[in-house]
C-alpha cells in the first residue's frame, strides 16, 4: 500500500463530465488499496471570473481580501470532487486549506508555505476517506486566509508529498508530460519519460510551464518523485526525479521564451565597482536580472546589457536613466524584440560539444545571436523575437532528429 | 458610541452596485462613530446555482459536502463587500464563520450556533475596523463547516448581537419593516412601528417570512432589540423588543399561510390513550401537529383531524394507514386545498371580543371556517385555500380600517 498525492488543476475539474472524469481517475487508485490525496485547483475560469467581480467593485482591493475571495474558488471545487467521489460510492472528505494544516508566511496573494501539520490528513486516512485538499491555499500567523500565487496547488501538493513522504506525487494537467519541445510549435518533439530536478527547474525557468518552480524546487529539496501527466489521456507522463537515479540524456528539451527584454548602458567609464553598483540599484527596485553581457567599448568605456522580464523593463530603463548621468555613461537602450532559446540537459556538462552544436544550428538557419549565457545543464542564446520559432526548431532537428538518436 | 450588528440578506448585496448601496448603509454607521458588525448573506442567487452545481454532479450529496460548498457563498459576497468599503476609504476585514468564533453544533445543514467567541471580532473592533462576518455558517466540534439552513443569517447577527450585547441588531431586508399584513396583496396594510418578540414569533410563524424565527427566540432570550428595514428605501423599519417596553396594540398583524394540510382519522374508537397513541406515532416520525380538533363521532366512536404542513402530509398519511387497523379507526382522509388564516397580537389576552371580531368578519365574507385554535396571543382559523386573500382582506379590514383607529 502506497500513499499517493495527486494533483488536479483548474482545466482538470472544469465542469461535471471533467470532475467525474478526475473522480474515476482516484476512485480507480484508492481501489487499488492506495491511500490517496488530491489537491484540486479552482474550475476552469474561476480565479479570473473572481477577479473581474472584485474588479468591478475595486480595481486596487486589498491583497488580504482578494485572497479570501480566491480562496473559494478552490472550496467550491474540492466541495464538488468529493461529491462526485460520493456518487461512485466511495468514502471520502474535503478539507479547506486551514483545516488541511497549510500554515503559511503573511505574504497575502503570494504566501509561502512555512509548515504543513497533516493531523487531520492523517486522521481522515486512518477512516479509509479518500482526502481532497484545496490547492493554493493556507493560513498566516494571524489565522487569514492567504493564497500562494498562481501555480501554487502544484506546490501544495508537493509539500503534502513531503511532509507525509508520499511514494509518489502525480501532476495532472493538460498535457501528457514534459516534451522536448513544446509539441504544438516544434513537429517531432517527443515526451521524456524521465527529467532530473534541475532540467526541470531550468525548463520552468525558461517558460515551459508545465510545473510550478517553487514546487519543483520543494520536490529536489525533500526527493519527492513527481510524475507529470494529463487528466484527460491515461497513458504514463514524464518522471521527475534525481538526476542520479535516471540515464542521463544530453539533451532533455528546447524552450523558448519570449517574455524577455535586452537593456543595454552605453557607454560606462572602466572603473572597477560600477556594474556592481548598477545591479544593485536594479536589485533594490527588485528587477531580477538575467542573461549579462559586459563589451570592451572604446575610450575607455564599456557596454553592459542585460535581460529582464518585459514586465521589469520599464522600471529598469527608470532606474538605470536616474544614474546614467552620476556614473558618466552614455544612455540607456531599450530593445523588447527579443527572445531566448535554451537548451537545457544534465548530460551536456560531459560533452563540451553540445554549445557549438547549438551554435551551428543557428548559424545554418542564418539566425543571430546577440547573448549568450550558459550554466552546468543550459546554454541561452538571446534572439531577434521574430527567430524564436525557427531557432526553437532548428535546434530541435539538430539534437533529436532520427538521425541522431 | 454604540456597537451595532447590521445584517444584509442576499438581495441586498445581488450586484456591484447593490454591494455599494450596503457600503454605504455601513459607512454611515461607522462614520457617526459607532463600532460595526455586518453579517452578510451569500449574493442573490448564488445558493440556488450551487444547489444546482451540487445537482449536476450527485442529487444526493453528503450534507457535510454541501456545506463546504454553500459556505463558499458568502465568503465571496463579504469579501467584495470589504472591498467595496475600502473603496469608500474606510478600514475593514472580512471574516469567515470559523475566524469570527461560530461554534455550532455538529448537524450539517441545519446546524445549531452552540457558542460565538468574538475575541477575533473585538479585536479588529478595537483596531477601529468595520467588521464583516460570513452569516449562516460556523464549524462543528471537528473543525468542520456547518451551515445553519435557511435564514440562518438573522442569527448569526442576534448571535453576535447577544454575547457582544450589542445596542442594536439591524435587520436589512427587501421590505420596508413589519407589516399588518402582506402590503403586495392586502389594501391598506400598515407598517407597524413596533412589535413584541412573541407577536414577531407567531407573525414568523405563521408564514409572515420577514424574520427568521430562531433569529426572534434568540433575541428575545437575550434581549436584544432588533430592527427589521429596508437596504434599499431609507426609512425607519419596524423595532422588535419586549412587550413590557411598548405600548400594547389589540392586532399587530394578519397572515396566511397555504403551506398547510388537513388530516383526519375518521370513526377512532372512544377509547383512553388512543390519541396520544396516534400522536406519538407522528412525533416519532418528526411530523409536527398544528392545530388539532376531535370532534365526538356517532356510535361510541370520534374523529380526530390535525393539520400539518404540506411537506409532511404524504409522511403523515402513510403512517397513519398503518395504524388504522390497529386502532380500529374506519380510515383516513386527507385534504390540501386548506389555509391558515391567523391574527396576531399581544393585546387580546385582555380583550375577550377579539375572536368574535374575527369570525364575524369571515361570516360578512361569506367564508366557512373548519378549525380554529387560539393562543394568547394568536387566533388561528383553518379556511378553503381560495378563501384565503379575502380572509385576510376581510379580517384586517375589520381591525385596520380607518374607522377602527
Amino acid at each position: 500500500m502506497s500513499l499517493i498525492v495527486q494533483k488536479f488543476g483548474g482545466s482538470s475539474v472544469a465542469n461535471a463530465e471533467r470532475v467525474f472524469n478526475v473522480a474515476g481517475i482516484v476512485t480507480d487508485t484508492y481501489k487499488k488499496g492506495n491511500d490517496v490525496v488530491v489537491v484540486v485547483s479552482a474550475q476552469g475560469d474561476t480565479t479570473d471570473d473572481f477577479i473581474e467581480k472584485a474588479n468591478e467593485i475595486n480595481t486596487e482591493p486589498s491583497k488580504r481580501e482578494m485572497d479570501v475571495l480566491l480562496s473559494a474558488g478552490e472550496q467550491i471545487s474540492m466541495s464538488l470532487l468529493a461529491m462526485a467521489i460520493e456518487k461512485l460510492g466511495y468514502p471520502v472528505v474535503s478539507l479547506t486549506g486551514w483545516q488541511a494544516g497549510f500554515h503559511t508566511s503573511s505574504a497575502y496573494g503570494g504566501a509561502r508555505i512555512k509548515r504543513v501539520i497533516p493531523d487531520r490528513i492523517r486522521k481522515e486516512l486512518d477512516k479509509k476517506n479518500i482526502v481532497i485538499v484545496a490547492g493554493f491555499q493556507g493560513i498566516n500567523r494571524y489565522q487569514d486566509i492567504t493564497t500562494l500565487g498562481r501555480g501554487g496547488s502544484d506546490t501544495s501538493a508537493v509539500a503534502i508529498a513531503s511532509v507525509m513522504h508520499a511514494d509518489l506525487c502525480q501532476i495532472y494537467t493538460d498535457v501528457e508530460g514534459v516534451y522536448t519541445a513544446d509539441p504544438r510549435k516544434v513537429e517531432g518533439a517527443r515526451k521524456l519519460s524521465e527529467i532530473s530536478y534541475d532540467e526541470m527547474l531550468e525548463l520552468a525557468t525558461l517558460g515551459a510551464q508545465v510545473l510550478n518552480n517553487r514546487s519543483v524546487e520543494m520536490a529536489k529539496k525533500y526527493n519527492i518523485e513527481l510524475e507529470v501527466l494529463s487528466s484527460l489521456t491515461k497513458k504514463p507522463g514524464t518522471i521527475v526525479k534525481e538526476a542520479a537515479k535516471m540515464e542521463k540524456m544530453l539533451i532533455s528539451g528546447v524552450a523558448k521564451d519570449t517574455n524577455v527584454a535586452r537593456i543595454s548602458i552605453v557607454g560606462v567609464p572602466d572603473r572597477p565597482g560600477l556594474a556592481f553598483k548598477i545591479f544593485s540599484k536594479l536589485a533594490a527596485k527588485d528587477v531580477n536580472v538575467d542573461i549579462i553581457l559586459q563589451s570592451i567599448g572604446r575610450d575607455g568605456t564599456k557596454d553592459i546589457s542585460f535581460t529582464v522580464t518585459k514586465d521589469k523593463a520599464k522600471e529598469a530603463v527608470e532606474t538605470l536613466n536616474e544614474y546614467v548621468e552620476v556614473v558618466g555613461a552614455a544612455r540607456v537602450v531599450h530593445e523588447d524584440n527579443v527572445a531566448k532559446v535554451s537548451i537545457v540537459g544534465a548530460g551536456m556538462e560531459s560533452h563540451p560539444g553540445i554549445a557549438a552544436d547549438m551554435f551551428e544550428a543557428l548559424y545554418d538557419a542564418q539566425i543571430n545571436i546577440q547573448m549568450i549565457s550558459t550554466s552546468e545543464i543550459k546554454i541561452s542564446v538571446l534572439i531577434n523575437a521574430c527567430d524564436a520559432d525557427a531557432a526553437v526548431s532548428a535546434i530541435h532537428d539538430k539534437f533529436f532528429s532520427t538521425d541522431n538518436v
